[in-house]
């Protein structure tokens, strides 16, 4: 057996890493970092020169630069699953054939059905990974509205599924199923339900209204799928990367195949400056960098992603799933136990809506959390007057939890606002902020296809940076397994004649036989 | 000065009910709590009967039954702002007159837009607690679609107004503005941008087509909203509880008075539980004492809302707005600092999706987060296998939060599957699940509106408790207010010829510099 390489916690240059990272200071000055055209003004993150030595020599105990090298050649990183994680040839300006066969298949499905005029209403029918980044590129892209009506169904609740279908006519609906090993649960029975809401209105072959979007071309026909309806992708792309694949379909039919096009040059930019820049100007890595001290040094338990732009709302859901699939991991790629805190709580919202559900907790709550923030400096409106907020909010906001507010602020603003001595005494106190919170702003130029591609493999290149100064694998989802099997045996219990209680704890047993009882007597 | 009672920190029972916490179990067997219909189910939570008789030790110390009332009573329980916080006298059955009254006057505006078949499209325009309550009561029972196309608008970000407006008849619009000062500045920027829009489409007077839903109605009126379209509400409301208010007036014009009425009557019976149930059979105290638990004895930062009901989804936000605004707080009512830990990040998404986003992290991650399990017994449809998945996954998720996976049955798995021995040994570290996470289970007999104003009240009065018990006021939010000011003064210099950058921080004073630039020369 060959000797492995020791966990985080044995390396040296970690602990150097990790001491410099305490003794480094916020926001000494301006740090911006240009990548694939965004910017990214790290300013609001620990900086110091010798923190800067400790990182390039923990990546290279780490053996980034050859990791890097592999995932880019498609080799075996994900080692648990013994594949690839391919989803830059995805996106490579010239792909291999069989990438751009695949691709030239959809483009002519779409001019095809663009000039028939075809599809009016879609269904996009897919989970997690497979659907996020569908309804972000529509909601960036197509939030003015388009000819065709697009819906999505995720969740296996029959409420979603009505609300899905409910006044689209079913003779001009496509059914876009989108599934990697094409057996995903809920989006089998909702694709076969789907069908029969076609089959129940009329239209002769409902599943000649199915397109199938698979690594299993074969289960998929199987399923009833026409061969010319089913484009596959590879068992090397993951489902939180399929937004590169022909999952793409449902934003080409509807915000057009421009919008996939520019998405995919602006990550295959992002790859490259991933793989060329040095590491105190390359983005990803140094994201990373920021967000390994803010988790496994500082102790910050979550990262809150504030766009500041109403189109990237689907962004926050998007980057939680690309992020806590990934690196929700506690033991490294050999399976020990890793003795530092791994990946953080993903949340966020839409600025400045989320500066009236959770900036007060920001600001003045006892933990805090770092805070990514991304603006665009051009807007696609014509108000100049809500631009300037927009801007002006975010701003303000990052120099608050930056710079922090003090008792002396607080009180010299209380007496001006004419409260007498004592009560201004008491109440300064209230308004206080910490500050010293970090965080990272992304700026980009304006809301481009290729500005979202962009940003989007900016996070990719992110997490993969931080899964390898952790040593795990950010490509398997082994904790998403255990609960599909409990869910087959309670789903089998749910209708039995008799539960063996044995199987189960007091209060899953007490709900099983309450929930069967009413389904036996609603 | 009266001598202040002492820091939670500084009382001997906080310490006897920590220990016990620390020391007692979690899932010993079944603890159910009926309250208002609704079933909380706490056997995921920590138990004993050491515990039990602290809790009830340390609620008594820290003033609980005196507090409590005092809330009811509309005394001045938000002692930094001197006002009280009587949301529960908008819901009570028996409403003083004032409330009565206003009420009167809307239901009969309903009633009269109803029968003359007017306002088509509704744009509701407010932010916060003001634009998610609503959100929330549409996604719950207008997810079939209604009559009337509803628009919500709350962003600054001009492209959320383009979005709103976007294919609506401005002369069969109804714009509802809902601000409780009347000045909050995204409100009153995007009415204003409505109102033009009115105008250039040539209605006539487009202040006739606005409603102003605020505690300022004066203010309104200057503004030109028409005095016959104002609905007031009271200094007293604030706004994270304006929901039982009369920004409600879009959730009547939707969905109907019903629900509104519904929903105000589950609320009253929740506050009456609140009120008269004992210590131990209390459903918000017993959420309370478990949330403080987890997040000031057991460390958790953050708290998961996974509720299985693709309706619900916009509960998450609602919920975040109200616990985090509320308990973001490091200072305690008399501005002393609190030396533990205070309200958690909130955050979360509908369960199944949920599954497939991050689950992964609550299953593997390093750290976990107690989650809130909400689920629906009776469904609204009729697909039954899709409720019976619905309720298997939910049980089946919480179920291995719970009781995890061991090493040995991870590899009993592993070899079952075919795996050789050193493959099955070392896939198996992966598969470990830890387990013991805990949880709380809401089970609804099905979505009506008397449940969902019975679970709203019910975290508003978790909320409450655990702001008693660590001591801070849950009614203010200072935090908000700074932001503001910093705001003003970058939204001056993003126009001005000359920027006095000595005000800034490097990163702040370049980006005012980039962004003022373009404002010029764009």
């Amino acid at each position: 057996m060959p000797t492995l390489p020791p966990t985080l916690n044995r390396c040296l240059e970690w602990h150097e890493f990790s001491d410099a990272a305490r003794q480094a200071v916020n926001n000494e000055g301006l740090r911006c970092i240009q990548a694939a055209g965004l910017t990214i003004d790290l300013s609001g993150q620990r900086d110091s020169l010798t923190l800067r030595d400790t990182a390039t020599a923990l990546l290279h105990t780490r053996d980034f630069p050859t990791q890097r090298a592999r995932l880019f050649a498609g080799e075996a990183v994900n080692n648990t699953e013994e594949r690839a994680a391919w989803h830059s040839a995805l996106r490579a300006p010239a792909p291999i054939t069989e990438v751009a066969t695949e691709r030239s298949r959809m483009n002519e499905f779409i001019r095809k059905a663009d000039l028939e005029r075809r599809w009016r209403n879609i269904v996009h029918i897919g989970i997690g990974g497979s659907d996020w980044g569908i309804r972000l590129s529509l909601s960036a892209f197509g939030y003015r509205q388009c000819w065709r009506t697009v819906r999505f169904l995720a969740n296996i609740d029959g409420h979603a599924l009505e609300s899905a279908l409910s006044g689209l006519d079913p003779h001009d609906t496509l059914i876009v199923v989108a599934s990697k090993s094409f057996t995903t649960s809920e989006t089998l029975q909702n694709a076969a339900r789907a069908c029969e809401w076609l089959g129940s209105a009329g239209v002769p072959h409902p599943k000649n209204n199915v397109v199938a979007i698979t690594a299993k071309p074969d289960v998929a026909e199987r399923w009833g799928v026409p061969r010319h309806h089913i484009f596959p992708f590879w068992d090397w792309v993951g489902g939180r990367f399929s937004i590169w694949s022909s999952v793409s379909l449902t934003t080409a039919l509807s915000v057009s195949s421009d919008v996939v096009a520019g998405m995919q040059a602006g990550a295959a930019a992002m790859d490259q400056h991933f793989i060329e820049a040095p590491i105190e100007h390359n983005a990803p890595i140094q994201m990373a960098l920021a967000g390994i001290i803010n988790r496994s040094v500082l102790g910050y338990g979550s990262l809150n992603i504030s766009p500041y732009d109403s189109r990237l709302s689907n962004l926050v859901p998007y980057i939680q799933q690309l992020d806590m699939e990934s690196l929700g991991k506690s033991v490294d790629k050999y399976g020990r136990p890793i003795e530092v805190p791994t990946g953080p709580a993903v949340w966020g919202m839409a600025g400045t809506d989320a500066q009236h559900t959770f900036y007060q907790w920001l600001h003045q709550g006892s933990d805090g959390a770092p805070v990514d923030f991304i603006v665009c400096q051009h807007a696609d409106h014509g108000w100049d007057e809500h631009h300037k907020l927009l801007l002006a909010n975010c701003l303000a906001q990052r120099q608050a939890l930056m710079q922090g507010k003090s008792y002396e602020q607080a009180l010299a603003g209380c007496l001006a606002e004419g409260r007498d001595q004592d009560r201004a005494h008491a109440l300064a106190h209230h308004r206080v902020h910490a500050g010293g919170r970090p965080n990272t702003l992304i700026v980009l130029p304006k809301l481009s296809p290729f500005a979202l591609g962009a940003l989007l493999a900016l996070y990719e290149h992110k997490i993969f940076t931080q899964a390898i100064i952790w040593g795990l694998n950010p490509f398997d989802q082994w904790g998403v397994e255990y609960g599909k099997v409990l869910a087959n045996d309670i789903t089998r219990d749910l209708s039995a004649d008799h539960i063996d209680c044995a199987h189960y704890d007091a209060s899953t047993a007490h709900w099983l036989q309450s929930f069967n009882q009413h389904n036996k007597n609603p």
